[in-house]
């Protein structure tokens, strides 16, 4: 007998943020697979017997291949139980999603997604603006700081980008965005287009901090990335 | 005595996709101005006493003036009661916050934002995708298929939105859909991207249908945009 997974897509961190789904199908599992960031809270409230599997990165170890994460979701799931793979944030964006469904399909393993809110969302929420604007804004567009070698992608594109009628939500990408900027600011985009620099967003310890591409740039050059944060930029309202 | 106003997002349209946060502070309200599209199903579960105005477009009605829905936002919270502004999906994208959160700076009167699930991400998940993929879709990008005049907009950004290497999602597209794919396809994108119509995305009726863009603008030319649709184009997962 086949089990079946669920990608259940977390939120951003507060656990009032994950949906009524979310919520439901982690108190129903039997085993949940999350990873570490962050998870603690919204894991409260589940049944006495249920397993609990860490798979993310910890500070100060290695973090699991891929892979090793894919096999270990296929081998809770062939023991035909009901899996709940934990993600963060809408798990469709940046989640790594694919590589764990194109397991679980070749191992013949039903699975579905829960989709949920995705920090730049809840980022913008906190700060009290909309992510897109009538006039303004037009395009919102999600891009990540980092190629699969952690360095900022060689190929941008930076008529996209660099649009002054966008905006932007960069993720994990505190580490590059010097790097990024120095691209945008060749391309034409003015220095001192508004950004914000979002972390911890949705928890406890979360702090927004308005700037500017260029004067965010600087301070983050040669930043050591160690908390999670995003960056919006474009014409971002007050 | 001032009185509060939350936005609350209310997801696409499956009241199991309402954050844990929305559902408390719908529970709580004293008065919710909500628009008609698919709010029912999310509004089960209310105060007695509260009071349910609905702002929003109905079939054969005009629709009431945004200004008139910004004068009764601040005339029920003046009322010094806690209001709810449901919006669908993420009320922070394509969901005219802003010229609300105007008037009630304006009048004085605080306010705060709950993100939510966005369309685009119930779409994908319910088509078992993700919206972005590691090596082919690093890029995601949100955007409406009409301006402020119910037309396509003028201005595109085509070297943005003709990406291949972009996953593109177009709400309230499907009337003007047939034009993009014109624009898409002079600026080089070929015509047999996928592409994917999401109607009645997370309710009962959901159908998602999957083509190419060539094709999909084909059997949109000339549609009659009654039922709200998403259209997802760029290289999805199978």
């Amino acid at each position: 007998m086949s089990g079946f997974v669920h990608f259940v897509s977390s939120g951003p961190g507060d656990p009032e943020l994950l949906t009524l789904k979310a919520a439901r199908l982690i108190k129903e599992a039997d085993a949940i697979l999350y990873d570490d960031l962050g998870a603690a809270p919204i894991l409260e409230d589940l049944k006495p017997e249920a397993e609990l599997v860490g798979v993310g990165k910890r500070a100060g170890r290695p973090s699991p291949k891929q892979e090793h994460v894919s096999q270990l979701l296929v081998d809770y799931a062939s023991q035909g139980i009901k899996v709940v793979r934990l993600k963060s944030g809408d798990c469709g964006i940046f989640g790594r999603l694919e590589e764990e469904t194109t397991a679980l399909r070749a191992a013949g393993i039903p699975f579905d997604i829960v989709p949920g809110v995705t920090t730049a969302s809840a980022a913008a929420a906190a700060a009290n603006i909309p992510l897109t604007r009538r006039m303004t804004a037009r395009r919102l567009q999600l891009v990540t700081g980092h190629d699969v070698t952690g360095a900022l992608p060689e190929q941008l594109n930076l008529a996209a980008l660099a649009d002054p009628m966008a905006t932007t939500a960069v993720y994990m990408g505190k580490r590059t965005f010097a790097k990024m900027v120095d691209r945008l600011i060749s391309a034409g985009m003015p220095p001192e287009t508004p950004a914000m620099l979002c972390e911890g967003v949705s928890k406890p310890e979360q702090e927004l901090t308005r700037s500017t591409i260029r004067d965010l740039a600087d301070s983050l050059e040669g930043a050591d990335s160690t908390q999670p944060a995003l960056i919006l930029y474009g014409p971002l309202a007050d």
